[in-house]
């Protein structure tokens, strides 16, 4: 059986929203199993001395309109959700609760639905309301999600997840690592498919066909 | 006749040269030119207020094998020149002096002769006798391409070039605009082709097949 696969992403990040869509499939198709680890991008732009995109106006205007043309070409639904861009640490917070106590599978379909109703449907997932309705769709029952959310042992865990990923050379996101192989951004998903289905003695692929 | 694009770029930056491997081909498959525009990329993260990118270890790291995989699978030659990573302005300011005098044709194929000398073969093109005897092969006399790239005026186009560029929303390099719309990165250029060949309404562009 071969080894798993790591999927970095942030909930706040729109690029970790398409890799979302599609990481799961890329990687089952090549019989792989996908670790899903929450962080928080901005501890990596600090670790990293780099300041966040959206406080970078040109870039920024450029990432809005490049997030939007690629959806409409992978025919993932997106928009621009409430309060974009911002910082989202509590949907990170409640996917590690849900994942110690119910599992890592519906901590996956948790995050899975969170990415969707945010940047598909434009609902608020800041809210933990919000979440927790998510949650209980689920199986996850409301208070308990909720205490487990403001516990410093959660918390600490999304703030560690960050300082670990940039120790092992994760310094954006989306980003994955296979077998030592690091693709960072949703652009490297070809490559990324083509070295799960192959390794480094893949076929050519032309990226300006 | 559809309208000209423009291809801003680099000679000290790797995905520069993986870019004007390939913009040529892209555009003459679309019946298109290409403005080509030397700049500093330098200058345009200082507009930007971002570090350049071999300041950041961890992302330098993975930029430097992520070149590789990329001129790998599209058998493109490269190896890491000499002095890599290092700022050029003296190519920058050959080709645009070897415009002015001997014509834009004669300009682009020096710099793509640039390109493959540098990344290609590891030639030291910051020397500027390198650089005297490439423009030799294409019939440019050496000491009035020494004298003209040391005339102010020339230092000033290149100079500007960045600034005009950054105020046209250019933020990094490789980087084209066609007909408005921007693309940043060797690794859009996919959506480029695609774009080129049939604007909004083309197919979908599957990135993670």
């Amino acid at each position: 059986m071969p080894a798993d696969i790591d999927f970095y992403f942030d909930f706040a990040s729109p690029y970790s929203y398409l890799a979302a869509n599609r990481i799961n499939r890329i990687a089952a198709l090549r019989r792989r199993k996908v670790n899903w680890h929450p962080l928080v991008v901005t501890a990596l732009y600090q670790a990293n001395g780099t300041p966040p995109t959206p406080t970078l106006p040109v870039k920024w205007e450029y990432v809005r309109k490049d997030v939007k043309r690629i959806a409409r070409n992978e025919r993932i639904p997106f928009r621009e959700p409430p309060g974009y861009p911002r910082i989202l640490l509590t949907p990170g917070r409640a996917m590690l609760w849900i994942r110690a106590v119910h599992g890592d599978e519906t901590a996956v379909l948790f995050a899975r639905t969170c990415f969707h109703a945010y940047f598909g449907d434009g609902v608020d997932i800041g809210d933990v309301d919000v979440l927790a309705g998510i949650a209980a769709g689920l199986g996850v029952q409301k208070d308990a999600l909720l205490a487990g959310m403001a516990d410093d042992a959660i918390k600490g865990e999304l703030k560690n997840g960050s300082t670990l990923a940039f120790q092992k050379g994760v310094f954006g996101v989306p980003f994955v690592i296979a077998d030592g192989e690091h693709f960072w951004g949703f652009d490297r998903f070809p490559l990324l498919a083509q070295w799960l289905s192959r390794g480094r003695k893949g076929p050519v692929l032309d990226m300006a066909a």
